[in-house]
């Protein structure tokens, strides 16, 4: 068993895509080869229902099903984050309960994005504690590109201080690095736990955010080896290394975090490499087109080249 | 029975608020009650889980149970439109197909906040009409200032033209009386279906609404009978008596409509008239305080004196 | 001279229209006469370059011109606050020296769309109190349907302790009742200075903000003498009345609020009652049309009835 | 002399920062040197005022002053773009001709936040060329991230159809890839004018539009020789190369679009480069701090490894 979610927590967590059928029934077998695949690349974790995904297209039946094959997939290997962002707590907590019960090692929850000042941002984190009791790890998950809500280093110190089942930060200030810095140095100063800080953004600043603090990633790309890769260099101290890596991955990187169309090219190379069967999204969704295809195919023929050099 | 919704819809169909117990729990009794007390004061039918209120804060099961209950407690004499708004088709039909087979009379959809441009509003529709069916009527909520999205005129009437089960337009663009204008002449123009239209915004422009060709209201105000007197009143060419009856309510339902509060203010009201039991609300949520209902009583004590008055 | 703005301040400082020909030219003998019009209804001040209206579709000399017109037009008997807010502190402090020297009493201004937590909205106002510089008071305004910054009662309080020249609160968070009252029991508990509190949102909560501890308005609506009398009303604890004319007027005050069209309400009652000369708008713009006008025509009859019945 | 602007623009056309001295006054000796270095470095046209930068942080005078500056030091060199965007037409209209006379080679304008359908749009820009005239030559801004509005093709092809004066589309939808190529399309499907097309977000997808039919770039990148050669590479069919240069500079152009301190990084790099004397922003801003300024020394570095190795 990979047990609860803890501050330890490094490496990459995967955010995982929901694989459909061509004909949109959610792909259980998909399901479990996705998790083998990721496991097998050194992800150490892996996340499910992240809020920018198809995990909304579900119904509640079909998200428990993926949950629960996904998790049962990794045999013990890797602990998995649930995202359990809702509009009310009892439905949270419901749905929190049941994941964990599934064997999920936490779960991961997002501000509601009428929240402002910094005692609305507190007291709802309070809430969300309170509510899911003194068991369940919780990562805060601050993307205010997405949520609309802007949460200052003091408030994270102060839920960091008050709330110990806050564990991590998923860390999607886009990019933030001074966030980090200024996280890392106040929970210093005030001798406050060391959370865990896990970074967003498919990765797209994650070598920049090693050297401010962070302890890995939590995201998508449909390479994450790459992240895998460029933390582990770190971690050693290999900091030429760790670009050299992030550099060659960047420019799919870069094309995959596309707004609108950047899930599709997910699907579509995750597809191509086996991990899922197929591409296919749910509606509404965005296509891909030729010339897409065109533009990934060469991008991904420059980055085996690039990598072949490095060695 | 009641029959499915269709473009003959008019008067006051009540946006139901959720009852809670003090406990919290769905309040199914008080569910039973809150359905007599709005048809008891001549709403010609009812909608759940709108998009502004408490339902995102039920559990798919709670939803479910409080659907089923307040459509049993019709006992056939409204029909009841629900929220199925979602951020996938797939769990969009998943619920209409299971209130309709629950006995509702239709559903209500509001546009994904992503949609922009005239062909996507549309085409998202489209959609929406394809994955319903033939034989569920449904109710495009046109609400600008919570989704996000304008719907022009003219998409409108593409809509009304291509898909014959938009039977209604809820319109909520706020006041919008030139649209319901522009919208009655376009139908007229063209030949179209004439929809029924309903207004919201809690009918603060309600009577101004209906003289632009609006059929009634689908909205909640804590004293229903305030909007079924005034359409009725219009109905029967009495645009005075309508203006009379609407600005004895007007400084409550002003207070009513206040963003936050408002709906804590509506449960007060409606526990105190005996509609509900309890005017409890889920977490997140704001209270009222002793300011705050001294004011709302004021208000009622005013609003009493001046329907005295106007007999 | 009506000498510069203090914590003082009550009444109602009347949000101006920019008055303009039919030839869309800047119309500085409407500027004078609508200055005569608001102070002879008994507004006790005036505000110019709102950011509601089109002030920010002058060129910098027409502002200028229409300032110093109206500066003048008031003769010492009125101060005037004019609406400051730019993106940069350099062409604030300009455009404040600016309208200072023309004769301005003070200056208002609003905080930028970017600010999110309680540091950065301070820090901002810090900033701005120490560009003006100790002989500039300034107002706070606080509205956030319109800038997307809550600045919460915390952080207002610790402007007012912090930076002396900050005089007088905008109170605009819609409507915010209880906003006001933990205000004024922040001020007590902690020994503040008392602000003026004048609030926004075209005085559609007049009453109810007034008992609990605005000083008065600064708003617009085409009949200033209804927030005159109402905020007369409650000074001399005359409640009743001042809910009686507040009631008479509340149905055109709530149509000239319509969020699009409602300056051009606004207008074309002023101009009809002398204020102004013509009711013409710059481009971009709404026109009224026939319909419209048979509302505003409507409820103005209606108004007039009910206020000779309450005399 | 430059001429006016027209459909046959291609190239980079660099958008400049607005250099301060140490003391946050307009450094015009630094206007005239950037004007150089941009030129130097083989840009084919120059954008001044751009909504994202410190040019509203300006005084009316003040930018007037740095226009003219960077018009009279451009010695014909190249021409110039000011962008005019505003919140009324007779403002835009009053710094279009202002600038025309001083002898900009165009203008541009983004649409305003409001905008939403298809026909508003499309009357928005319909009401500024007639504003313009038929002799002020104007530049489409498509930054739905930025102004919130989304322009879908069919009504760029609508313009480009009805307003000769559009000669240019400044293409920031981001990235958008699939925009340029329904674009091209339509333009040659229709028989429509083919206009020019540069790109924005600081060059990060410039060869991949330059594949689907961009003609160039129109955005700020502290080495703008990335995204010349860049341009001229793809112009002569040598994708591999326009690519190899692109990834060189790739992850400090990343480093650069950073939100918030994205500019301070470009006026820090313009420093050094020797582009401009300070790196000095008018408050409100974004200081960089040591750790920033080693990552980005850090960059630079590798940089330069890179470019020696491609050669």
């Amino acid at each position: 068993m990979s047990g609860t979610l803890n501050e330890k927590a490094r490496g990459v967590f995967a955010i995982c895509v929901t694989p459909f059928t061509d004909r949109e029934a959610v792909d259980l077998d998909s399901t479990r080869s996705m998790v083998d695949f990721y496991i097998d690349k050194g992800c150490t974790g892996l996340t499910l229902l992240g809020i920018m995904g198809e995990a909304p297209k579900l119904t509640a039946e079909e998200s428990r099903s993926f949950v629960k094959t996904a998790i049962e997939a990794t045999m013990g290997r890797a602990p998995i984050v649930v995202g359990v962002s809702s509009s009310g707590l009892a439905s949270l907590a419901e749905l929190a309960n049941d994941v964990m019960s599934l064997g999920a090692a936490g779960v991961m929850v997002a501000p509601p994005g009428h929240l402002r000042s910094d005692d609305q941002i507190f007291s709802y984190y309070e809430s969300v504690a309170e509510t899911l009791g003194s068991s369940i790890p919780f990562v805060l998950q601050d993307y205010p590109l997405v949520t609309g809500v802007q949460i200052p280093v003091q408030v994270i110190t102060r839920i960091i201080e008050a709330l110990p089942t806050c564990v991590m930060v998923k860390h999607e200030d886009w990019p933030g690095l001074n966030k980090i810095s200024a996280l890392r140095k106040r929970e210093a100063e005030n001798g406050l736990r060391r959370v865990s800080v896990l970074v967003g953004n498919g990765g797209l600043f994650l070598p920049d955010e090693m050297t401010r603090g962070a302890d890995g990633a939590m995201t998508g790309f449909a390479y994450p080896e790459m992240m895998v890769d460029v933390v582990s260099a770190h971690a050693r101290g290999d900091i030429a290394r760790a670009h050299d890596i992030f550099d060659a991955y960047l420019p799919l990187a870069r094309y995959e975090q596309q707004p609108g169309i950047g899930l599709a090219v997910r699907k579509h190379v995750l597809a191509q490499r086996g991990a899922i069967t197929s591409a296919t999204m749910r509606k509404p969704r965005q296509l891909l087109n030729a010339l897409d295809i065109k533009d990934i195919t060469f991008l991904i023929g420059r980055q085996t080249s690039y990598l072949e050099r490095i060695g």
